[in-house]
């Protein structure tokens, strides 16, 4: 993972935000191959489920909008974390991410109360500070195995709640009891600032498609099943954002609302077709298939309207984790803005002459998140043979030419002759005007490749002197390091086939 | 204008932000259609600026961010409006868009005090009202004619100020002094809410460009002259959003900051060209050239740090207004963050071994207010020959290709020979996998071809017998309504012509 937050960093891929002033935690700038890279994510599923399907249509809303969306829609009161503070520090946490047990030692009655933050080393923290406890105490082992940790959330009991101590400090009975903190960024809208000019920041696109769904159906003249597609920003106000991308306050989301009839059972074939499309869709992306699983929710994880959930998980350096969900939402959704509005959100079915609400089929992925996830699948160090003979380190980014930043690079062999020069740059430029293209002239010819493998781009272009005179390039491929000469009126045509149709 | 207003709305362009709650003032929702066109704009202009451009790169910066930052642009004191209260009413007004003028009876001394608000009867409204008044005061005319009309930050004299009535309710002495609102909107970001927690929604992506200079130059290897561009949201929590999307709160931009040398004038040279290229730019989008102006800043226009500005204006429905600017910064934001943050923000040239501040000129233009400007220039209304013999009017959006939201429409003659539909749908499949692309079969041909046209659809395709027979369709073009006949493999190579090459 360190490795490629630091390639992120360095080579342009992802800076920390405001990094001059201090970067500010949970929010990120995208560098100029970043950028791109999220281009391409984007563009792609626009192409494949907006584009290409005559059944979805894209919209494009407001991230401010109306603050009566946000309460019929119920996140004014349930978007919430469960928060504590520590009086004695100062410090707030989420209560299901701080951790607690008792610990009680064999030679003894006195019981030892212990606490820690989420994280992977969690068992061991607890038990290195209960030993450290009791040692303070005079409590002297052996002692029975910890108990099973339990969030904060998990302790029912007021008794055993001021035994805890704080996690930043120690001290027992400095932790309030659980308080809901919504997730919502506010704002105000306007000049006056009372509680009528309130408004939030989406902590989601979907509601948007929710209430433009009348306007959208009856403009674009469309049949269910549909569905209506949005790309956007999205924020959330985590108390501790973590993983790099994985987990920021600011960060991009590519939903669709596929609304299907009421009639019983009948959402559960589109439901398998989105799931089945998704992750057809991530494997064309070239996410390492082997790191992707479904997760296949219970009925006790669901929300009480949901019919069914499965999220495409997918294995990153920090654990396996929730990358896509593909949730069946009833009619749950458009009966709440119904009722919140006033205004009936129901579908004529001119085949049966029947108005009904329509139930919907959820696909929602985060951008930043399958970024990261594509990172991850792309990121190799390999063992190679260096110019001079001996192996060496290569670290090479294998994305997908369609995912990739930088599609080509072209190499003129040497930079001091104008005939070879000018052949590269017309070549450049020929290429420029279809993909993203770099001209690259600093260094020898491996080191140039090394820096194009790093951001993962696929062909290196060489121009040397059989160009000047045969009017041909080698063409180096990135993963298996082969090289092809070919004609140089013959690139682009190379170019689209392996980029657009691989 | 409300004509196209309503386009908008009726044919799925634009709708009014969270219309089933009642529409959030400032704020649009796109739909499928103008989606779909604003897709188009920021591609092309990425195309243009960036990918084939070696000497600019992308970012893509976090909206909320460091407040530090806007502490440092000045953006926290300096970016307001002079607003002044109404304590009669409780309404709060623009100081600015409030006039007000003296009017003195040619009978008497009496004088008359009128105020109204900016708009265009500005003056015959202001007549209105102090005819009106003097009515009531028993003053009869003739009246001396009314002096200039002034806006309130005109007002320097307390005695005048509290004899100007509110534009609300006619009161006089109810009006507060103007006061300085800020512009930005505020939020608070983690779970503390005090003072240090405050943050704001970017009011332009320039910032995020400055803060992130040094990143980007080292990165990506940049030599002066270069630029970063960058596409994004931000917000202005406008007192009087109006004119549709012209002045909303929430909106896109698409900024460049181009650095040069900081050798006297030097940034000459390059100023002129972003003007020129700018310019370019927008009539090869398709924009009326008849309707755009160049509006050069005089020197008292400009902000102290600026060097020079020029604005490409448009005459939208409601009048002249800025759609581009092309700004000469000086040094002024890099020497401001570098102050700011304590980071040198230098470039070093290898050519001759200088460190320096670069300057940098900004071309800079709303996204929303392009939109509105290509629309202006695309509607038309025109008298045209009906399928009955008798003349008929159609709305037509005479857009670009590149722009028009749907490349083609694939119109099946009849939709009732399975052989025929079958060709019109593996035709449609082809199309719709390079182009945005529709499928219509309901109503006559011509009614099809008008709902094409109002949408700006610049090819109609139609599949007839002689498609079945010959394989042949035949194109209607949406601007001369000629019509070519040509093979059905030749459809995809004919569009691509004629969207990407005219």
């Amino acid at each position: 993972m360190d490795a490629i937050v630091n390639l992120c960093k360095h080579r342009g891929f992802i800076y920390p935000s405001s990094e001059i002033y201090s970067p500010y935690s949970g929010f990120f700038d995208y560098g100029p191959l970043g950028t791109e890279m999220k281009r391409n994510i984007k563009r792609e599923w626009w192409t494949e489920f907006v584009q290409k399907r005559e059944d979805v249509v894209g919209i494009d809303c407001s991230i401010i909008s109306n603050p009566a969306i946000w309460h019929a829609s119920g996140h004014t009161k349930n978007f919430c974390d469960p928060m504590v503070d520590c009086r004695d520090s100062g410090l707030r946490f989420r209560a299901d991410q701080v951790y607690w047990a008792i610990l009680q030692p064999e030679s003894g009655t006195d019981l030892i109360y212990v606490s820690v933050l989420e994280g992977d080393d969690m068992h061991e923290q607890a038990l290195k500070k209960a030993k450290k406890l009791a040692k303070k105490q005079g409590i002297s082992g052996p002692f029975l195995p910890l108990s099973e940790l339990k969030d904060l959330t998990q302790c029912t009991d007021a008794e055993v709640y001021v035994n805890i101590p704080s996690p930043a400090t120690g001290t027992p009975g400095v932790l309030t009891m659980p308080r809901e903190f919504n997730l919502m960024f506010q704002t105000n809208v306007g000049a006056v600032k009372d509680d009528s000019a309130v408004s939030y920041l989406r902590p989601e696109t979907a509601q948007g498609i929710f209430t433009n769904f009348a306007n959208v159906q009856r403009t674009s003249r469309m049949k269910i099943p549909f569905g209506i597609a949005q790309i956007g920003k999205a924020f959330r106000n985590e108390i501790t954002p973590r993983n790099f991308i994985f987990r920021s306050r600011e960060f991009e989301l590519m939903e669709i609302e596929y609304f299907v009839s009421d009639i019983e059972n009948k959402w559960e074939q589109y439901y398998d077709e989105w799931i089945r499309d998704s992750w057809n869709w991530l494997c064309y992306l070239g996410l390492d298939t082997g790191s992707m699983h479904k997760d296949v929710k219970g009925p006790g994880d669901l929300a009480h309207y949901a019919r069914a959930c499965t999220d495409i998980t997918f294995d990153f350096p920090f654990g396996n984790q929730e990358l896509m969900g593909i949730a069946a939402r009833g009619d749950y959704d458009l009966q709440t803005h119904s009722e919140g509005s006033g205004e009936t959100l129901h579908y004529f079915d001119s085949t049966d002459g029947r108005r009904f609400v329509p139930h919907c089929i959820e696909p929602s992925v985060g951008i930043d998140r399958l970024l990261l996830a594509l990172l991850s699948s792309a990121y190799h160090q390999e063992m190679v043979e260096g110019s001079n003979g001996k192996s060496e380190t290569r670290t090479v980014l294998k994305l997908h030419p369609r995912i990739a930043p930088v599609k080509a690079v072209i190499l003129p062999l040497v930079n001091n002759k104008p005939e070879l020069t000018e052949k590269a740059r017309e070549l450049f430029r020929d290429i420029q005007s279809k993909f993203m293209c770099e001209y690259d002239t600093s260094g020898t010819i491996g080191k140039r490749y090394r820096r194009a493998d790093e951001v993962g781009t696929p062909f290196c272009i060489t121009v040397d002197f059989d160009t000047v005179d045969g009017d041909t390039v080698t063409i180096r491929r990135r993963d298996s390091m082969e090289q092809v000469r070919i004609a140089s009126n013959e690139v682009l045509t190379f170019l689209s086939r392996e980029i657009e149709n691989v």
